[in-house]
């Protein structure tokens, strides 16, 4: 019998690939041999005045190749490859070049464009003789995504670093153009080497929108200038807040990961730590009982209906997007409120003596945020509420995330907008970890149950929709809301599950599961090689024998 | 509005105790007088040659009262303090003594006993005018418990410690002799320094039993002297075991923090790691398909119709007995999967030479295994299917554990044994994590939802059971199994959720969730400052706010 079984568990092994892409390129072909890299491998970078993100993109790539130190995830960890190792075809260099010199443009500059340009293309050949790698682009940014690829190829035993599966050919790009990550910082505060490092991880799943949602009612953790007072009051302390200086560092160094940084200032509700310092603009501030105001505590949203409050979110609006480059900004939008309006007097009496209703208002309002985004060439993208609840008046390039569930996707695909996946019953990281509201003993989380990664990556992003609908699909998005995380459960939560949404939207649907397992656990393992606090999977016996823990084997 | 919110939360303030004791002691008397550390404080310990782990425990808390710094949650972080703290009298010593100096034995020694002897009673007193605070037990256990209670009486503000709560009188003493937590390192492998840490925040909420469920089927990282082959081929890999040097520093490390290690090495299933060096002894070993013959892979269990098996599981038991002093052993007994020995041809060979039903074989089995454990003067501990499932002679001093479901709990007193509560549906630390066998993308956890702290802090441990029945509860505890886990969440799923059971058996059930919430909030934010990776369990607006997020609020 253990003989039979040692059969099959071979045969696992083989099918499943034996080296941890991902995500999948578009185009894969792999040979069976083996081949190493030369004790003085080097990456030769053929670009005419290469920006300084490529050179230390390369610099870090090159790092990872010696540092990394991945075992095969098998039994014996590679001790069974050791003859074909020893013996194998040596590679001395991977040469990375650009189909065009003519206008060299910087991976940070290119990061900017990734929505709207496609330009993260590449393709990497990888000999089976020992002759060199190449890696060719029209981008930097397309020869980043390539660095990345060739960073995975690798596995490491007994100090030779090396593949079972050369010739390697890929030929990539993204099946969508947004693969993103939200994080919160509002509920609790992350301290920015948390943000950096998470950053580090999504560049090497090829995410590439940093969806920050970095102030909400419980803090409002961002410096803005001219507008100091209100991190001043409404951040948790003095030192849980991120500077312009802190924002420019954080959007570079995404930048130079091909990352670009798409903050989040939500409006008019998720308002209330304005109220902090500016009682004056906000209804319901801190009212009670906070649930017949608000979805969380504390309850608290900008008084829209006043022409005060429309100018001071204008302007503030404007001052944050000043701060990200980014194309594109999010002015939030979701679960507004009404009975807070309506019990809120100064409201009332604004509409009675304007005569608007609240919709009309709220119109006003958002095209006068909208307005100052636009003024300075930016995008607005919303919640799905702005176009499905509201009847407000939007520009045409809005882009819509869903979010409540994956069954208004359909309805936001017909109103004609652009839109982000990002729904809660796929995509919420936080879903499952029960209830926090207190002293509420059968209380469990409202998005029940946990989103498992392999849920994630099942998801059909052009499901229920008609072709044409189907091109207003940007991508998607993983999300995670920090009710109850802070730094010491940021990379458990996050990693590997998120990377199923960045193969999900880089690679598209419908790729088999069980084949993805032993990339994912691959994922899981070079992470945590490089520094992320990375979860298993499955206990390791699994790991070790793709296929062998399936539900069905 | 803003002024009426104040009063409000003002009043929730004062309402809440303004010091984060964790577990709440039985007797508990304070007043409202400021009290300041001097600096010059100091533990005096009155006790004839007091045992080194004494001193160490003293030399323990000494260092936290100065590195804990814990702020007062609220808002300004005991800003609003200053006043009172600056002009409060001055608290020099602590001193500490036995009742009686008679036989002085160390922690450690008691630790052993802390489940028949009920060796944690104490009482602290520290007056409110600054003359010195005491502590007494009649025992070198229940003063270590006392010096937990003392450290946790404690703020920091602008480098004073100090107290808004003197004077402070304590009786204090458990509700329930066993307070355990369960770690499994087979499922996935922990290192030491993760155990030790663990075992930290354990002593720090009066846990006094480390379950330590070291080996599975998945792996066996335990390192027995004359069975060194099962570790050499069935632990993850040569540094994935626990040798008994690491087996020796961890039970040490725990006893001078008054936890006793109670092992467990599951029998007879949840054991084909041992089939990896001994597959003569394993039916079904590693079978296929798994979910036929186990609850999660791989399959195999040892063939206990056969003599020489029995023998050698009742070798090995003895052996790893042999390295815990704790007079408590688990041999485990859940989940026996009979299809296994079912299609196991050498069982039924031996069931048929031998006219024993398998019933009948299990028992000798186990009366086999449990006698080498009563020959070393151990109460076996077993899984309540060993009682509830299965016709097993058992000694009467047998302890049961209750798993699968807290309904389970009144059968188990019916057949007279004494019991820990460690239910699935109230302790399990790892459900609602999501499904984890493969190919699985609509798989949940199998014991969702997730349990919450307010979820298992609710449970009655005498629930539906007569006075009599009731005498039978040993306590209980939380659980950790590891098939998504490794040091990177070990922290993050255990605390400050695991706290909830220590309160619930040490100060017993019935207990206010919301005014036990700001003190939990106080156990997560110390324990972060004394290194543990604790989770928030609401944003920090609602910490710094008592009350006000309460669902009710």
């Amino acid at each position: 019998m253990a003989h039979i079984l040692a059969l099959i568990l071979t045969a696992l092994v083989v099918c499943s690939p034996a080296f941890a892409l991902w995500p999948l390129p578009k185009d894969l072909q792999t040979g069976s041999k083996a081949l190493r890299l030369a004790d003085d491998f080097d990456i030769q970078l053929s670009v005419q005045r290469a920006p300084a993100d490529l050179q230390a993109a390369v610099a870090r790539t090159k790092g990872y190749l010696k540092t990394d130190k991945l075992q095969r995830l098998v039994v014996g960890r590679g001790e069974n490859d050791r003859t074909a190792i020893k013996s194998a075809k040596e590679l001395s260099s991977l040469t990375v070049s650009l189909t065009s010199n003519e206008t060299v443009r910087s991976i940070s500059e290119e990061a900017m464009d990734a929505l709207e340009d496609r330009v993260e293309t590449y393709s990497l050949t990888v000999p089976g003789d020992g002759s060199d790698a190449t890696l060719k682009a029209n981008s930097t940014l397309g020869l980043f995504r390539g660095l990345t690829t060739f960073g995975q190829l690798w596995y490491e035993f007994d100090d030779i670093t090396y593949t079972l599966e050369a010739p390697i050919q890929i030929k990539d790009a993204p099946a969508y153009p947004y693969r993103g990550f939200m994080l919160d910082t509002a509920r609790n505060y992350f301290p920015i080497s948390d943000i950096m490092r998470t950053l580090d991880a999504m560049s090497w799943v090829k995410i590439n929108t940093f969806h920050w949602h970095i102030v909400d009612s419980q803090s409002f953790p961002l410096e803005v200038s001219g507008f100091t007072e209100i991190s001043g009051k409404g951040a948790y302390s003095a030192t849980d807040v991120y500077t312009s200086k802190d924002v420019e560092e954080i959007v570079s160094y995404a930048a130079a990961r091909g990352i670009d940084v798409m903050v989040e200032v939500d409006t008019p509700g998720h308002t209330d730590a304005i109220g902090q310092s500016h009682p004056e603009h906000i209804a319901c501030n801190q009212g009670t009982p906070w649930a017949t105001f608000a979805n969380e505590p504390p309850a608290g949203q900008l008084r829209f209906t006043n022409t005060a409050t429309v100018n001071f979110t204008t302007d503030l609006i404007a001052a944050v997007a000043k701060m990200f480059p980014s194309k594109y900004f999010s002015t939030g939008g979701d679960e507004l409120n009404e009975a807070c309006y309506a019990a809120d007097t100064q409201t009332q009496q604004e509409l009675n003596a304007t005569g608007k209703t609240l919709e009309q208002a709220l119109s006003t309002f958002t095209v006068s945020t909208h307005q100052a985004l636009l003024k300075l060439q930016k995008t607005p993208v919303v919640w799905e509420e702005m176009v499905l609840a509201h009847n407000v008046t939007l520009s045409n390039t809005t882009i819509v995330m869903v979010w409540i569930s994956s069954d208004d996707v359909v309805a936001v695909a017909k109103k004609g907008y652009r839109f982000i996946h990002a729904a809660s019953d796929y995509f919420y990281l936080d879903c499952g970890a029960g209830g926090w509201v207190g002293a509420n003993p059968s209380g469990n989380s409202w998005c029940d149950p946990f989103k498992t990664w392999q849920f994630s990556y099942s998801f059909d992003p052009t499901g229920n929709l008609t072709t044409e609908e189907s091109k207003l699909v940007m991508g998607g998005e993983h999300l995670l809301w920090t009710e109850q995380s802070n730094q010491h459960n940021l990379d458990p939560i996050v990693w590997p599950r998120a990377a199923s949404g960045a193969e999900l939207f880089w690679t598209g649907p419908g790729k088999n599961i069980s084949t993805a397992l032993p990339r994912l656990h691959d994922v899981a393992f070079r992470m945590e090689q490089r520094g992320i606090g990375t979860i298993p999977l499955q206990p390791l016996w699994c790991a070790l024998r793709p296929g062998t823990c399936d539900l069905t084997a």
